[in-house]
């Protein structure tokens, strides 16, 4: 069996944001050298996801607007996490409706994805460099 | 170590619903071969979801008008997604709440549920034909 | 390829909670002498959840009103399910935004997770026994 690990650093400059890191992944596994398997993909930070969506700019303004009304950051002293002097705490919310982690299949050396499928890493509070984990294993 | 894939395919006549998808992975772990290992499930669009919960229709109707407050399907307009033609935004919304895969583990040659874990496809954007892939990895 | 399995048992003596089980999964880690691979972790049961976040306590307050918003408990009589004679609808609810299972990489016979990432046993139905399976594989 072999395995590879890599970190993927991100700054985003707003609070909130969605970057497709499908070629990023793609990249690594081609470094893995692993043809059948398991990739996962997950974000290190726990106000931030990795998810598997549609790279269309529309849809990811819907998401946004649709996770603030659902988790609203504001007012940010309407959470008890808030009290330890973060602002962050609709953050860690919205993470959990988004997800932390995907688990692709690795076929043939391919990220075995359906036709639509991309990679994306969801940013809930940032303004800071923030990592993502890729984790490989098979053969 | 050993891999194996397979699609299954479904088509929903109905925009939503929720298929017990149970036996047809049991019968890809038997033909896999594989005694030990994980068993990825996952849904190939982003309008669908791979999720384990109860086969209970009950239930079910509650998922789908829960899903319908938290992310309604109508007014179509009310998302920008749906700007490109497309009426399925929500479907989108939806997908997230319920996840795009599971992991199962195999133990011993049987998929490693508890008493009441049924994997079901969930559908939000159905009347065509979708995809699920099934990779299992182990010996 | 080696793999091993754990059940972890719970008893939660209210309806819900909290508790951090990342040391429990790394004596499990320890256990399998697995020094790269994957660590699988989640509920055997529908109305709990395996999730990873913060170990704040204010944010696990936050957790359970904002749930309890998305999917209140009462009524009761407001859900097909417990038309069962169950009174568990939300608890199958709730723990569809908190998810499943984990799935974390093992690197180098560690658990590799962020800073502040810490693995969580949520109970949405407690007040009996539950179980947890953690499920490695790797070398």
């Amino acid at each position: 069996m072999k395995s590879y690990r890599q970190e993927l650093w991100f700054h985003i400059p707003a609070r909130r944001g969605f970057v497709n890191i499908t070629p990023q992944v793609e990249r690594c596994l081609r470094q893995s050298g692993i043809l059948e398997g398991l990739c996962l993909v997950n974000a290190m930070h726990i106000t931030a996801s990795v998810f598997i969506n549609d790279d269309e700019p529309g849809l990811h303004e819907d998401y946004d607007r649709w996770l603030e009304q659902l988790a609203p950051h504001a007012p940010v002293s309407g959470y008890q996490h808030n009290r330890t002097g973060e602002d962050n705490a609709d953050a860690h919310l919205k993470r959990q409706i988004m997800g932390r982690e995907v688990t692709a299949a690795v076929t043939q050396g391919k990220l075995d994805l359906g036709p639509w499928e991309q990679i994306f890493y969801g940013e809930f509070d940032g303004r800071r460099k923030k990592r993502v984990l890729v984790k490989i294993i098979g053969e």
